[in-house]
């Protein structure tokens, strides 16, 4: 006996969820059938309001409801400073952290020869018209993850961006707030020693 | 910062699901985000037709998209045995099992007198009431789980079936196929001693 087709659907959307096999999509659906009817209403619109609502900042590619995006169009925000992220989940990760106040871009990922992304699947033309566009622009801190492929593209960008005598950084690396040394790992001890500062 | 109106609305609902906590929900709802608009238009219209499509069965109370459900309108299942269930996901597991060919009554819960779940919040009279329509049932199998609650309901149960002179059994508890001695807990090895079996 196969579960009511209504059920199946649902299971099989819950599936292409990442994270989410098919006990748990199981588990889920029957959670749904017995969850109250506004709630699943409320969640369909919320699911359907992402599309419809939802696009990306025509300034810097973060993801938005208003465009430009509140950061973009805040007089307030220090002009001067850039920070270039792979996915607007950074841009939440960076400004939950309260303390930066300049602008982003949005690169939408990272170089990868292996998957077939290069620079003009980024949104690396972009940031370039921003610099050049606006001579404000004094710093580019380059905020992509410690992969491969995040190094490879920001040692991409900082050879872009340099001959228009922009100053281009990189965050800093090394041991996490109150992690071990002892379980760090090679590579961050690495980086750790590297970028000793003096006290 | 907050995320956009849209994004905090999903990610409200995703973490309305069990197990599913913020930094899970935020996950998602960036997935979310990026997904074909077919798979989410899929997505939200199978969520609301669970509670538009699915019902329970007048009979027993399993869930369905037809009524009678599936089971209960087939003439070749075994009208003389039916199998109690708490739940309707417990008829689907019987179902896999494809070893069961009689017919079911799905409770919607157990006994609880901490929960403040009475005889009448569960579908006993349902029960009893197509006992008495049709006399040809001759086994109720109760098939609670082996907890403190679904144990009491299991006996509730015999008590009021049994001077109607019907068989009432139990599923057998003890150990499970593949399971080492060794780790299996106290409870579980007790059964299985107390029902062993002549080889």
């Amino acid at each position: 006996m196969q579960y009511p087709k209504p059920v199946t659907n649902l299971i099989d959307s819950y599936m292409k969820l990442p994270g989410i096999g098919e006990k748990t999509a199981v588990r889920l659906a029957f959670f749904t059938i017995d969850m109250d009817k506004q709630d699943i209403q409320e969640f369909a619109s919320s699911l359907q309001a992402v599309k419809t609502q939802l696009h990306y900042c025509s300034i810097c590619g973060n993801i938005t409801d208003i465009d430009p995006c509140e950061i973009c169009s805040n007089p307030h925000r220090d002009a001067s400073q850039i920070l270039v992220v792979e996915q607007a989940k950074d841009v939440m990760a960076m400004e939950n952290m309260q303390g930066y106040n300049g602008l982003y871009q949005v690169l939408g990922g990272v170089l990868s020869p292996v998957k077939g992304i290069g620079p003009d699947d980024l949104n690396i033309k972009q940031l370039l018209h921003r610099l050049k566009q606006h001579s404000q622009v004094k710093e580019v801190i380059v905020a992509t993850n410690a992969t491969p492929e995040g190094e490879a593209t920001a040692m991409y960008l900082a050879k872009l961006i340099k001959p228009a005598q922009i100053k281009v950084t990189r965050l800093a690396h090394g041991l996490a707030v109150g992690a071990d040394i002892e379980y760090a790992d090679q590579m961050t001890l690495q980086r750790a020693v590297e970028g000793r500062q003096q006290i």
